[in-house]
This record gives structure tokens, C-alpha cells and sequence, in this order.
């Protein structure tokens, strides 16, 4: 079928987003490990209903508006993966109240609050900070661990489930193997935490899980649950990590040209900073907003074709607010007319579908984000 | 008035924001040049009415929709400052039959398809290249101007009004004295080409302008029109420019704090990529996402104090979807507990502007964008 594309429009290849997710429940499930996949990164009902289809029940979500949002829509075992935000906690009530929830805690200030201002019961997580130096009780620390345990017990709302970590730092790695020591490493480390709790006669779970470690691991690990996100559709990040190869990418960003430059081998696009975010992807020194896939003759298709070409040399150099200049190698510049589409992967693309707020699937359908209701 | 509030928010001083628009207004006027700021900062019919009471009633946009939204809340000259987009000819035309609409060229293509495809009137700007190398005809390339005025004039119902540029390379100046001398240069390359096309018998109009030049530049100098927009708020950009002082900035965003770090002087608050955006400035080498004002003692107050104080050494350094991790010097650090709120501004405001879609004023009323309909 094809599509009439006006604007900056995100492309969503339904197939390849399926086999994603039925991928990664099928490699958690052989292991016996549960699959609370995050859903920060699509962010909409249709595409949870895809990982229902895939056997999910539990999932991860980065705000408490997400977990209301997922709520609605028939979710009701939902972890918010971030630090308990004090301010909200009469939605946090609230949600305790209607669904199975999990939330994060990371120092006693917010374990006292929770403590004296929980009205429902719901699950805590320690958040445990594995390296990466983000949020989370640090590692080594595993008596700091046991002394918020220890406080929540005084209440009996809140039931200590586990530790849980996200290993942020897996982004910085060079090269496969790497991540996949990195995966090993943090599994290490929550387990030295869990150890030294079961020393004290506690027992915990341990969740831990990104896209790169959980999908270049072949053994998960000692855990309990993992919580990837972006691997639904990948994105460049994870193409240039060598996490994914091409056919895995889901997700594209159509831009319409709007001006060519032969003296520089360079397009400008619709398609800027409020679409694509600036989020780069480092690749031979630069960073580079997204890369350029499949610039066909058949371009007036407007269909997301089912194979995707990489263009060497094609990248989005600048984006300015609505602008974005594209360097193209010269074959591919020659075919370009203003007004054709230019297919991009986004360096991130979770920040994307977050701006964009809308997919439409390479049958024509749309489908809203949380952002787009 | 005390505000509640519970997420990542906008806080928007009226006052100076207005401050702004009228200080603005009043140089054009003084200078008999026409206003016609940029919209694409506040996105907001409610604050397009502070533009109105300053006299202000033509006004550029950076998309079809964005003219579109503006149009219905009233504005009848309206130019769209950026790149015809060939697929979106039909809003094009409707526009073009509703109000007196200014759209942008820099090629023959897409003259050609304009001569061809436009149905009701509209004043055409030829966009110039002044060394920016975005978009645009090189300035350096008059005669490549004229061949477009000419093509043009085949049409019954495009009129070319002028030359358009925005000189994007004043945000890479070192100092206030090169924003003024990259103005004066862009002034003369604009007339440079203005001189050309009046030996062929041409008149033409020019437009430039962007927040810098025209805050700094005293004397504005032989242009019609400027179009800044970014000053209604300013921003850390501006600030470390030297454009602004701190009691210019209208806007900062409100991020409670989720965590802190006594080991490292950072504290982890709500609000990241997805709240401030991943553009940044570059102060002491370092790229910062936003800076850190007034960790006061009335954080309770929840309301944007008048008088902001800078936090010297408070910066946002990294920012994830939803988290961002503040460095903070030590006695700031002491003050701040997990629940209070931090103040923010935005390394680029626009951009936060744009994903945040609503303000809240310090008085309390919510006012929102286009994007938040």
C-alpha cells in the first residue's frame, strides 16, 4: 500500500517490531527468567498489545503518567523504573490502589515518606547504582542496601521484591564482547549484593536488563527479571554498537527534501531537533543525528520497503530546530529531487517516537503515543 | 501565589517576558523597521496576544502547521521561514487563500512546481545563503537570485516581496563584539545582493535577524524586516553569549529533586532529554544541558522568585530520557533535599518549549502551545 507522507513521520514496520519482541520473550522464557519489558520506548497501547500477543504481563515504565497511561489500558502489573518522585504520591496512591506496582527507592529520606504516606501496598525495588553513576545505592554498599530494607519493614504496605539496576554505562562500550562483559560483570555485582543480604537472612530478587547486554548475552545470568526497552525497534546507537544488524530496525524516520546542494553533497530536510531530538550516535569520531537508509528509485512508493539499505557516507550532520542537513555520497545526492522522502534511522529512537507521538505502520495505519491521545 | 507542582514544568515570568517583546518592538519602531518576530519560540496564541498589545501584527513561523495554528487564532500576515515543503501544497494553498501568506524559495525546482501548483496569492522571499550554509541561495550568487525572480515571474499570483536570511553562524561567535560584526557582515551581504538585482531593475525587500544580532546591534541598520524570536524568554545560550543578562530570562523549568549524591555533589532530578532536549551550551569547554538559578531557602514557595541568582558551578551534565544528573557546589548541595524542586534554564529554550508544550505562569495559570492543544 502506499502512503501519503506530508510531514516528518515516523515509519513502523509491524513485522519486524513482532519478531523483536518475540525474540526476547522467547530467550527470557527458555532461561526462566520473567520479561518486564520497558516500555519507555514505545510508548503506546497497540504495540504493548503486540508483547501481550508475545505472553507478556509485567512491564517497566519511566514516569508515573506512563504507568497511568498503560493502567488504562488494561496493564496492571507495572514497574516505574525511576526514583519515587515525592510529589506525585497521591498518583502513586492511587495506582497502588487499582494495580500490582512496583516502585524504586534508592535512600531512606524517600523510604521515610513512603513509610508514613503509602495508603496501598505495593512492591519496592532498591535501586542499585552498578556503575554508572546515575541514581541508585551504590554496589559496594551493600549495608546501605540493608539499611532501607530494614526501614521498610516497619510498614505493612510496602514489601521489599528486590534490588534492581540499570547498566547505563554498557552505551559506553567499544565493541560486542565488551558489552557482553559488561552484562556479565553487572550480574556479578547485583548478585554480590543479593549475597550479602541472604548472609542476613534476606531474600531478594534481582532485575536488571538493557537492549545491548540482553541481546548479545547468550546466557542471561543469574537473575530474576530483565527489563529491556529499545529493542522493540532498535535504532543507530544500537546498529553502531553491533548490538543489531539492519534487517532488525523497526522504526524510520521519512523526511521530505525540501532543498539540495550539489557543491556539498548535501540535502536539507523537514525532519529537525523537535523531531528527531539531538541525540547522536558517535561513529568515526562525529556525531551524527541519524544515518540514511534506502535513498531507491521508487521512491515515490512512500512505503517503508522491506528492506533496508544503508547508505555509506549518509548522515544527518546538523539539525537545527525544523532543519536537517544530510551529507549524502554523491550517487545517492544524484538521485534526490526536492520533494522526495529520505529515509532515516534515528541515533535514538526512543527520544523520537516520544517527539514524533505518532507511528504509521508500512500498511497505512496510524498509531498514537501516549504524547498524541 | 503558591503553585503545586508535581512534573517537570515551565515556569513562565510574564513580566519580563512582555519586557522583552515591548524592548524589542521598540527598537524596530524606533528604527522604522517592520517586527516580525519569530513565533517558533513560545508557540502560544496566548502569548502571540503580548505581541499583539506591543503593536506587533505580522509574524514569521517555522512550519505549515505552526501557520496553520497561528492563523486560527487570528494573525492574517504570516511568513513560514522555512524551505517550501512540496507535500504540503494543499495547507499551502488554503493558507494562501485565507491570509496574506509569505512563503520561502531557494531553488528552480521549486519554483517551477509553485508557478505550476499554487492556486491563490502569495508574497514569495527568496531565502539567501549569507555563509551560514544551511539553506538558501549563496550570497555570493546573485545572479543565481535573479534567474529565480525571473521564474517567478511567470506566475499571476506569486509576488517576490524580498531576500530572507537567518544568520544561524552568530551562535558560534566568541564574544559580543563578533555577534555585532557577523550582524553588520550579514547587513552588507544582504545588501549586496539587494544592489545586484536593483541594477536589473529589481526592488527588493530584505529580511534578517536573529536573536543576537538584533538584542546586541544598536543600530539595526539598511534592512525592512528582522524576525528574531528566541528573545521573548532568552536562554542559557543567550546568557553565555552575552546577549542577556540573568533578569532577561522569562523561563525556566521546575524539575523535582528524586536523589542525591553527597560523594559526588550531584542530585538526580525529574527531568531529562524528553522534558529539556539534548541541545546544549558550551561553557568552560564542557557541554551543559541547562543551568542551575536560585537553590534558595523558599523552595516551598514553588513559585519562579523575581530575582534569579545564577548558582555558580550548577550545571545539568547528563541527561537520559527522563533523568537529569546536576552538579551542584557544595553549599547549594546542602540546601537541596529529595522533594524540593530545582530551577533550571534551558540551554535552548525553544526546543524545551516545544517538548514540554505548556507554561505555567508565576502567578498560576497554565498557558499552552500548539502542541498541546
Amino acid at each position: 500500500m502506499s502512503i501519503h507522507i506530508e510531514k516528518p513521520s515516523l515509519l513502523l514496520h509491524a513485522g519486524r517490531a513482532k519478531k523483536n519482541i518475540h525474540r526476547m520473550a522467547e530467550k527470557a522464557r527458555r532461561q526462566g527468567i520473567r520479561f518486564r519489558p520497558h516500555f519507555k520506548t514505545h510508548q503506546s497501547a497497540v504495540i504493548g498489545d503486540w508483547f501481550r500477543e508475545a505472553g507478556v504481563y509485567s512491564i517497566t515504565v519511566s514516569s508515573v503518567d506512563m504507568a497511568q497511561y498503560f493502567a488504562r489500558h488494561g496493564w496492571n502489573d507495572i514497574t516505574i523504573a525511576f526514583p519515587v518522585n515525592l510529589r506525585q504520591i497521591a498518583e502513586i496512591n492511587e495506582l497502588a490502589r487499582t494495580i500490582h506496582l512496583g516502585i524504586l527507592v534508592e535512600s531512606i529520606e524517600t523510604v521515610n515518606f513512603l513509610c508514613t504516606q503509602m495508603t496501598a501496598s505495593a512492591e519496592v525495588w532498591i535501586e542499585i547504582d552498578e556503575g554508572s553513576h546515575r541514581s541508585g545505592v551504590a554496589w559496594e554498599q551493600p549495608e546501605a542496601v540493608l539499611m532501607l530494607i530494614q526501614a521498610l519493614q516497619s510498614s505493612s504496605l510496602l514489601r521489599v521484591r528486590g534490588i534492581l539496576a540499570h547498566a547505563g554505562r554498557i552505551y559506553r562500550a567499544g565493541s560486542p564482547d565488551e558489552i557482553r562483559r559488561i552484562y556479565s560483570e553487572t550480574v556479578d555485582r547485583m548478585n554480590s549484593v543479593r549475597q550479602f543480604l541472604a548472609g542476613q537472612g534476606l531474600s531478594v530478587e534481582v532485575s536488571i536488563g538493557d537492549t545491548p547486554g540482553c541481546t548479545l548475552s547468550t546466557d542471561l545470568g543469574l537473575v530474576d527479571e530483565i527489563r529491556p526497552g529499545n529493542f522493540v525497534f532498535y535504532d543507530a546507537m544500537q546498529l553502531n554498537l553491533g548490538v543489531c544488524e539492519l534487517q532488525d530496525i523497526a522504526a524510520v524516520v521519512a523526511c521530505p527534501v525540501v532543498a539540495r546542494y550539489p557543491e556539498r553533497n548535501e540535502v536539507v530536510v523537514y525532519g529537525g531537533a523537535v523531531h528527531l531530538s539531538k541525540d547522536t550516535v558517535n561513529m568515526n569520531g562525529q556525531n551524527w543525528y541519524s544515518l540514511v537508509v534506502t535513498v531507491s528509485e521508487d521512491q515515490e512508493a512512500d512505503a517503508l520497503p522491506d528492506w533496508l539499505t544503508l547508505v555509506n557516507g549518509g548522515y544527518a550532520a546538523r539539525l537545527t530546530q525544523e532543519h536537517g542537513v544530510v551529507t549524502l555520497p554523491g550517487p545517492d545526492f544524484k538521485r534526490l529531487k526536492v520533494g522526495d522522502l529520505l529515509y532515516l534511522i534515528p541515533a535514538h529512537v526512543c527520544l523520537t517516537v516520544s517527539a514524533l507521538g505518532e507511528y504509521i505502520t508500512t500498511d497505512g495505519h496510524p498509531i498514537r503515543t501516549m504524547n498524541n491521545q
